[in-house]
């Protein structure tokens, strides 16, 4: 059985929790078909460091997709990017200080890269199953868009065989009691991704050839 | 065993749907503890008459309790009112056409009666369900807002002895699909309603007194 | 030549400046045709002694109308407002560090006032201005609201020739800089209620009766 | 004099006008110090055919830089774009009734081109002038990504020693009057983007060297 790698980010900005590291681990083992299983990894909100230890995380498992998720407060939908683009600018500091301003990811890399998932599949197939679901276009500047360009910039250079991209999850309703912000519950969330992966599988087919 | 009456209203505005009646006939029949059943109502989204139906329904089912509960597309929480206004204001028309523009409701009536709902409680209770939820300053100057005064003027000439309110709900998730709107599962949105009609079966004890 | 009164509040939530102050301000010692005199006057952002303190500045300068001004952050429309309510509830400490929890502001008085300002033909001629307004149904629970109930309980209980109102303002553009916040430039706001002053002077007419 | 070309858009999605056409012509014929001439141009809402004009507009003009203007209701700033994607992606028809779908602007180019304007200066001397301002990171898939796209495209293949952007502005007052919706009035749009061209024209500085 192949793996299918899904990560999402330890807490931010004074937060308990972080809904994208709730939903993975809560899909952590399920199989998806006969042929994948999900594998779920906790990164770093850090700069760089995020980046690094997806693609050794990558190296290890050899997966035939990689999901990475995270946490996009003040969004109401379930939101599947489009693009990574190739810039560092942080408006509050990362959980290890950096706060870089306007700094290229790769000085010698694209200016951007689209995610190599099936998302408006996935949009469909989410609100389909009654979870909110947009493409976005914009994964931001701060650690997820690092991490999502990171990711495709590893595949575009060292994996070709393998698909990736990024969703943003809005809060989920335990965040969201004392803000006025949107919020979902953890079981929809789980539940929206789920869906989406079911689609990356059914992209991927049964057929499990050399990636990396 | 008494009743407590909930009610929600038709669709409105082209929606398909509306929340505060699919909340309202999901947690028809129940029981809160073994004094209360709840009994749901829907109510046509029109100036005057709604007040005239739940007035109605009031005189035969004899309610220790009333909870109107209505949509309120746009919001992010739960939100239960603390205040009726005596004023129709509408920006777009009601289910029978009327676009009543700053008329009183009750030329001779107070210009607004405060819930008489433990609606503090009733937030608390839902928070420490997840369920997000603050208290609402405003009902608008539409159709609930217009339901929510006639009940509390009925309620103070004619049943003194009855407690009653408003609580406004977000659009459900079926409803938010293709807006940029926020939204809740139905699940959580019955969820944070059957909490909230706990709280008022709480606050009315268990003794039957008469009442209207 | 009569006057009326137009009152800002001090900064509060650690903001640089007020725009309703900075508003009244640049409006004080305006005249409004033959009749009227603007007289400013900055009220502390405080529970129950801006409301003193307005009393007395009414007392003292005895005008035909009372238009207190108090900034909105997050709105992006001049409101003028419909009703105040009768309740202190704050999320935020006042600048005297109190924070009431749904305590009534005067025990004794009525649920709500209703503004006695023309306020639909203030937002139309401000309209028609090219300055966005709007009714607003509330002015929330915290000390702009407070002081509209006690203007409104003074001017029904001691002073019933006198006309009164509240209308809040966005941010000017100086706050929004650095914030994801609506805004509109002191310049716009100022011309809003030059505009909406010049709608309750010619509601007032010319003539100069006793009041207080 | 050397010219920078401002684009602006004719009227969309049923709006009277166009704030980013309103501020080009009001900023034609304007100089920036002695070197720099402003020519504005109007563009149609059209996906293709916007970017067949403006590149016809850069041949017959010869600019130093192109700063393509667009309305983006709902911001509350004014947001100079960071970059452009190979994307189209219509949620409403453009005014030649196309509405596109995930379908690429250039089947051979790139992902996405960065501005080659100095957008955090730009941002910086239009918040030291009070207006609004902050650096976007989604022009989003619609003709003002499209025409961006592809003058960033023709500058890449055919005019290296141009540089050129695009910068978004919100509603003017006008069109908010009965929207809730941020604004600013045009006089402040304008003076932001004249401050922002003073930027451009300080980056550009003296020399006149041959382009395109």
């Amino acid at each position: 059985m192949d793996a299918i790698l899904v990560t999402g980010f330890e807490p931010f900005q004074g937060e308990a929790l972080n809904p994208s590291w709730e939903v993975a681990r809560s899909l952590a083992g399920e199989t998806l078909g006969v042929h994948y299983k999900i594998i779920a990894r906790r990164l770093p909100t850090v700069y760089g460091q995020a980046g690094e230890e997806l693609v050794q995380a990558i190296r290890d498992i050899e997966p035939r997709a990689v999901v990475c998720l995270g946490e996009a407060g003040g969004r109401t939908h379930v939101t599947p990017e489009r693009v990574a683009i190739n810039i560092m600018d942080a408006r509050i500091p990362d959980n290890a200080g950096q706060k870089p301003v306007d700094e290229p990811i790769a000085p010698d890399g694209p200016a951007a890269y689209f995610s190599t998932l099936p998302i408006r599949a996935m949009v469909e197939a989410m609100c389909q199953a009654n979870v909110p679901a947009h493409i976005s276009n914009t994964a931001g500047t701060f650690v997820c868009n690092d991490t999502f360009y990171r990711l495709m910039h590893f595949i575009a250079e060292q994996a070709p065989g393998l698909i990736g991209g990024f969703i943003h999850v809005p809060y989920m309703t335990e965040q969201a009691l004392n803000k006025q912000a949107p919020s979902l519950p953890l079981a929809t969330l789980t539940a929206g991704i789920r869906t989406a992966l079911t689609v990356v599988a059914s992209a991927l087919g049964p057929s499990s050839v050399p990636r990396c």
